[in-house]
């Protein structure tokens, strides 16, 4: 990584990653499925899917983010929707669902290699990420993006204290960031609200939590790729906005 | 938090949380004994905690620390244990244990908040603990403690590699950090293993896992504390043996 060359460019450019650098809420759909298809032996319910998502929720602020609270949340469900008549053997099923989201292979999306490799030319790269410790690290280290990233964060929560944190942390003022990423409530809200940049660049399928979000598209600071190859030249060009003196609220 | 006023002393102090700063294994006995109490109707069997050991073992890999991959080792164990005749609702039952351990209150073990206080008006302070992000983040904030550390850091392992990457972070050679701590497996023994200094604290309980170590108890850089308020005269004792050139291995 080279320090960027123009001093009023974008110093640090933030990774998303579950469904920004690999696929994930695919394999979280996959387990809906699956769930669905166990509850459909005992009950011929039409909301199996609202129902699992309201105990999701309602389980948030207990469990956290992530696939060992969601296989929790699909388990209490289950007892639930069923009137506890779901057996064992069904519950135990379930349980191997949970494992199998924690398993999966971590299968980059197309073109992320050459983009990380093409900024981290120019740029120091940060991977922010929220939810499950372990199960997060684990998919770094599997990813072979590592070294790519001069850190590795795993936040609670991926609000404005907590970017603000890592940013002082970093020495980095709010509006020399920008964060990469396909969760305008996640990646995006919070950063603009610092005064940071965002760049969304969408995937084909959002969890319902994340797609909760109250962003202006039209944003100054928001940036809207629609392919990750776009990335480069994005970030490079709010750097030369930024040097030109264009400066947006 | 003052500088520390000799050039040799121990610049960072670390603490573990659970069990050096408030109650936790406490907590997961009493699970555990709920947990046999179900099982009990229906198995009349003497190894039911050695079982529930084994599967959590198990799944320590996948899961990582913490109350929610306990929770799913319950609940597996128990279906397991009961070859599937375990019934929904016991299976809530041990869901409602796993949320319990989510839940209780804080209690700081007595003397912690002087201690603290007397620390860290002359050295830095880190927390330092490991599983869980969603649930040690909340214990964190309900103890009341967070102000007297200046960071906060949560490990996927308290392992050598981890230790390394934060004292390189922070600017601090290993020398000049001191761990205090309850587990010899996890705050002592890689600290040692780095050329830190530890102190230990024994809690008067200890998870099977943690009890897995290979310390000499004489090990040169290693203090025993029987009582958290002889922590403050042993870390500046520390400070005093590196100033007179004494220092050990």
């Amino acid at each position: 990584m080279r320090p960027p060359t123009r001093s009023n460019a974008i110093r640090l450019v933030g990774f998303d990653a579950d469904d920004t650098l690999w696929r994930s809420e695919d394999y979280y759909r996959d387990a809906q499925r699956e769930f669905e298809a166990i509850i459909a032996r005992y009950a011929d319910l039409e909301d199996v899917h609202a129902r699992l998502y309201a105990v999701e929720k309602r389980n948030l602020a207990l469990f956290g983010y992530g696939a060992k609270g969601m296989t929790l949340s699909m388990l209490e469900a289950a007892i639930e929707i069923t009137d506890a008549r779901v057996s064992a053997a069904d519950l135990q099923r379930i349980v191997a669902i949970g494992k199998s989201l924690l398993t999966h292979p971590v299968a980059l999306l197309p073109g992320i290699g050459e983009t990380l490799a093409s900024l981290a030319d120019s740029h120091a790269l940060v991977l922010i990420t929220k939810g499950d410790l372990h199960h997060q690290r684990a998919k770094v280290e599997a990813s072979g993006l590592r070294d790519y990233f001069a850190r590795v964060e795993v936040f609670c929560e991926k609000d404005a204290p907590s970017y603000a944190r890592l940013l002082a942390t970093m020495g980095v003022a709010p509006d020399a960031f920008v964060m990469v990423g396909n969760s305008l409530r996640s990646d995006i809200a919070p950063v603009l609200a610092l005064g940071g940049w965002g760049v969304h660049l969408p995937y084909h399928v959002t969890w319902a939590h994340e797609a909760e979000a109250d962003v202006a598209l039209d944003a100054p600071r928001l940036r809207q790729a629609t392919a990750v190859h776009e990335i480069p030249a994005l970030v490079r060009g709010l750097g030369a906005d930024r040097a030109r003196g264009s400066r947006v609220r």
